[in-house]
């Protein structure tokens, strides 16, 4: 936990200056002041982020982080836990969407193992952090133990601090586990404390019987384990899951190191609000990519007040939705670089 | 007005066939089906514009058409019209944000000159398209002859034929013209039955005594004029304009040519209102890029039927909602034509 919380005490506030001096910028450019709307206010954010009026994204990083549920046993998924390893591989052999979209905004994408409940095989490109094979059915016991929590969250850690060196100017953060809205909808009941039903979506593809089975099995945890809303880890370690934890790491670090952390979408909203539990210093960090379509995730943005970037329906996972964010990011630190200003240009100002 | 019957009479549904085959591998694809949302259904609608079941995107055009509006000089922009020429220069520049945007995305700018109320100096990437120097002021008199309107529409058509034999996989649309949110208003009460003051914002900066005198300019116009709604080109001349008539063409050429047609905001959508009503086979073709922070562009996209990719509160124009829109039109098709298929990946289906 020393780690954590030395992390936690390193996170500070957004510099005003360069906020104030990318505000400045932008309404000097050569456009009607706010017309670009949100493309303005991401620059004027991650100027704040980055300590810098006119930051540059050269090095994008995407984490993809795997892990497998125990509560799969409790039929709350439309696939077998036997896809997790699966699209690891195909994660590894370049074949999956995030694969696709990272190339195309020109990202590296990190493939970790924090919890998948087989033995992978060794790859040059994947990161082994496995804390245990796959969480505990959690309609039963704990899924983890504290200690393991803690440990996928430094795990997620990490992983930020092993890149650094090669250079991380921004960073997408994506998850790969089945069964993983589970678990989800569990810490986004619990923190949120808005009820089961309503945050408990179909997942990958789950009919309504199966709907109801995974409501069920949230029930039935969340009854068993009474996790304390105040306490993240707690939340964490008795209904989360390893690359959930991983992925509060991430934002951690990210937020301690002072590079933006774009959310991907349900999964990673869930982390989110773990890291935002445990430090309401990485809000401001945060940039949501998209709204995805399981209806827990709108819940999670309204409780962390962020405003997604996209919402086209998507409900994948693996860090698809931060990659396009990403390209937004970038697009608006373009404008903000490239634009001509209105007296560079010779164009009349507002009359 | 031959040549815009003749368009119209080529515009074809789209093939069936190639839509069913890339639905088909998208279905086939190594992740839950329907999981990337639009994103799928975006790839799915350009297979069936250009009769390809895997399309590719190569060459990308933007174009960007200038025009004057004499409406300006009943007060209703917060901008003087010599901003539509100076703004024209820093296109060729390459100062503006379309510049920015569509460098990011790889597309290349068409700047045209519709009917700017200036002689603009000659410029080896300036097209000359000049109908007319600027509309009339329509709160007095029809904004242009029928004859002009039908000169605009043909204008926007040449400028996409002349770029065909340099390639153009898909086409964005842009505009340019100080005032123009005047008569987008009013085309788009003429046209949506919608009242005046539902669809008229406060354009690129008006206060609310601003936006008065344009509601009570728009009111004027539509009663002096009564432009009638059966029929589009009464419709463009009387309260149009002439990059608007140039984007209906862009528009039309578009479908006629299958080149999939990203639509920018609310001045083009008030363009694609006029297409979509010469020939309602357009609408297929066409492709929302993002929902303006203007009110009336709402209405558009619900009288469409079209739902935005984006909704940013942008209200720039010149095409930047259309370059973030064709950014995600090609993540779609990496997608379609990149990603493994479960066979190909060894990924179990659905249990």
């Amino acid at each position: 936990m020393d780690k954590i919380d030395e992390a936690i005490h390193r996170i500070k506030p957004l510099d005003e200056r360069a906020m104030s001096e990318a505000r400045t910028r932008q309404d000097n450019l050569t456009k009607p002041q706010g017309s670009l709307g949100q493309l303005e206010s991401l620059s004027i954010q991650v100027a704040g982020i980055k300590g810098e009026p006119r930051p540059r994204i050269i090095h994008k990083v995407i984490f993809t982080l795997a892990g497998d549920h125990g509560v799969t046993r409790s039929g709350v998924s439309a696939y077998s836990s036997d896809v997790t390893p699966q699209m690891v591989y195909n994660f590894l052999r370049g074949g999956a969407a995030i694969n696709v979209l990272a190339k195309q905004i020109g990202a590296r994408v990190i493939v970790a193992d924090l919890g998948v409940a087989s033995t992978l095989e060794p790859h040059p490109r994947l990161k082994d952090k496995k804390v245990a094979m796959g969480t505990h059915n959690m309609a039963e016991r704990p899924a983890m133990s504290q200690e393991e929590a803690i440990r996928s969250i430094e795990a997620g850690m990490e992983l930020v601090e092993e890149e650094l060196a090669k250079g991380m100017d921004i960073l997408g953060t994506g998850d790969m586990g089945i069964g993983n809205t589970t678990p989800s909808s569990a810490i986004t009941a619990a923190l949120t404390g808005v009820d089961i039903v309503t945050v408990t979506g179909k997942g990958a593809g789950l009919d309504e019987e199966g709907r109801k089975r995974k409501v069920k099995a949230i029930q039935k945890a969340l009854a068993l384990h009474h996790p304390d809303p105040k306490d993240a880890i707690d939340v964490l370690s008795k209904v989360g899951g390893f690359e959930i934890g991983g992925i509060v790491g991430l934002i951690l670090a990210g937020a301690r190191f002072r590079i933006p952390v774009v959310i991907d979408g349900f999964i990673s909203g869930a982390a989110a609000l773990i890291a935002a539990s445990l430090s309401p210093q990485v809000k401001p960090y945060l940039i949501a990519s998209h709204q995805s379509a399981e209806p827990g995730h709108q819940k999670i943005l309204q409780h962390l007040s962020l405003k997604p970037l996209l919402n086209l329906n998507m409900r994948l996972g693996e860090g698809t939705g931060a990659a396009l964010g990403i390209f937004l990011v970038e697009a608006s630190l373009n404008i903000l670089n490239e634009m001509a200003t209105f007296a560079e240009a010779g164009v009349c100002e507002k009359i």
